[in-house]
């Protein structure tokens, strides 16, 4: 079977993502022409781990066919409005949760996005073919090109709109910055009140993640909160008197429980009458 | 080598926590002599699971080694004081998280407490031996007992009094109950917003739990809340503005990471100078 000529990409980034995607693309066999970073040590650090040349200076970027933005929300739409216009017959693909797909407008003719919905951290590998990938393009042709990027990559490629792509990023602060938050109060509740090593917790944690594979989130929800029972919420709150910024949390969170099954509890009356 | 004679057993609950208790101690070769619970159902479904005589008047009990009570938080405190009187030469045990040791004080001459810090579902099997227990008893004899009890049961059976037990179980609450909270409220966002099945955000939520096997929590942490970036914080509560029960508890859960990481540098800034 012959395989068609792979891409050549560049790089604009050399953080979490930009590591990941790198080491992913280049194990698929996609010539990486270039790596560019403002910090100059991101940048050869990157380049020299996947053998290719580091840019610090975005008017030097050599030739390619995808210009791939793995950069911080707060200056990707500057970057993308200065470097897609210096390659505007090139293909722009930025890899953002939250942001349009038309910073790239005007600037290229074609563009879209490759979004990884992932945590990253550099010194943890991951197996990106288990990674759902979100796409978007700027016509169908170029969508199409996008997907196969991606499939190429990932097991599960999905096309999305920017909206709805927004909403899947704020979903994923809650799976997992907000969960992990929890993890950490705690841990912080177990190392100063319980004195004893945090990995305790262990197989908690564990069991209420693999309950997600037999059942949602809401039906597997248990505790004080979702049973509304007062009197073990305010003697827990109360325990929390000495630690006033995790007391604020648990109030909150708590309150969030009940409401959240009591709308499930009306919903349920309501379809038996 | 011989074994020693293993104690006979009589359950009080029939609950969750009850069904994978009886399973693990029958599977370790404790005789269970009778189940109790109020609901006479309950008591026959797990009594015939294990073979042993259901009872639903606690007057009727037969005499045997241990009581064992795996009930709901309101009324143990009533059941202890009721049954630990008519079989006061035997251990009795408790298994709750946030229950005082001394509700058996003055009814009874020998009893403790096994806690088993787990999340509980009867259609879930659990491995019991992986389950940290947490033991505490009236003297220094009867916890040699408890102990004994745990380990043939868990690996991981360390003494804990009832004030630690209870912040103990209270991080239970953070690490479970507001934990699979959020997943909840995420799975609700891609429901309502995404329109994509919930089980996209499944590899996102197994990385958030395996990082903690190589760093703390709060180490893990990332996202908007943690980098203090205002900007896509007050675009992700808007997003949520259609959903004020949720934007509430996204605004919370973002300050409280806020709070958590700005106390983090002002230690480490401390520390320092």
């Amino acid at each position: 079977m012959a395989m068609p000529n792979k891409e050549k990409i560049v790089l604009i980034g050399a953080g979490n993502a930009a590591t990941h995607l790198a080491a992913a693309l280049q194990e698929n066999g996609y010539p990486i022409a270039g790596i560019y970073s403002r910090s100059s040590q991101a940048a050869e650090t990157l380049a020299a781990k996947i053998g290719c040349i580091p840019f610090t200076d975005f008017r030097h970027l050599p030739e390619a066919d995808i210009y791939l933005y793995c950069v911080k929300d707060d200056v990707l739409p500057v970057l993308a409005a200065t470097i897609a216009p210096l390659h505007s017959a090139a293909l722009h693909l930025h890899t953002a949760g939250s942001i349009s797909i038309d910073i790239f407008k005007g600037h290229c003719l074609c563009y879209g996005v490759l979004y990884p919905l992932q945590t990253f951290s550099k010194a943890r590998p991951v197996n990106f073919k288990e990674i759902p990938c979100f796409a978007e393009a700027c016509n169908e042709e170029t969508l199409k090109a996008v997907v196969r990027l991606g499939e190429s990559l990932s097991e599960q490629v999905h096309t999305l709109n920017s909206e709805r792509r927004r909403y899947l990023h704020l979903s994923a602060v809650f799976a997992n910055n907000f969960a992990n938050h929890c993890f950490a109060l705690a841990q912080e509740i177990i190392s100063q009140k319980v004195l004893l090593p945090t990995d305790v917790l262990s197989p908690l944690i564990r069991e209420t993640v693999n309950k997600l594979n037999t059942m949602t989130a809401k039906a597997a929800q248990t505790g004080p909160a979702a049973r509304n029972d007062q009197s073990v919420m305010n003697a827990q709150a109360e325990l929390l008197n000495s630690i006033p910024a995790i007391k604020a949390f648990y109030e909150n969170a708590s309150q969030s429980i009940v409401s959240a099954t009591q709308s499930t509890d009306q919903i349920s009356k309501l379809s038996k009458t």
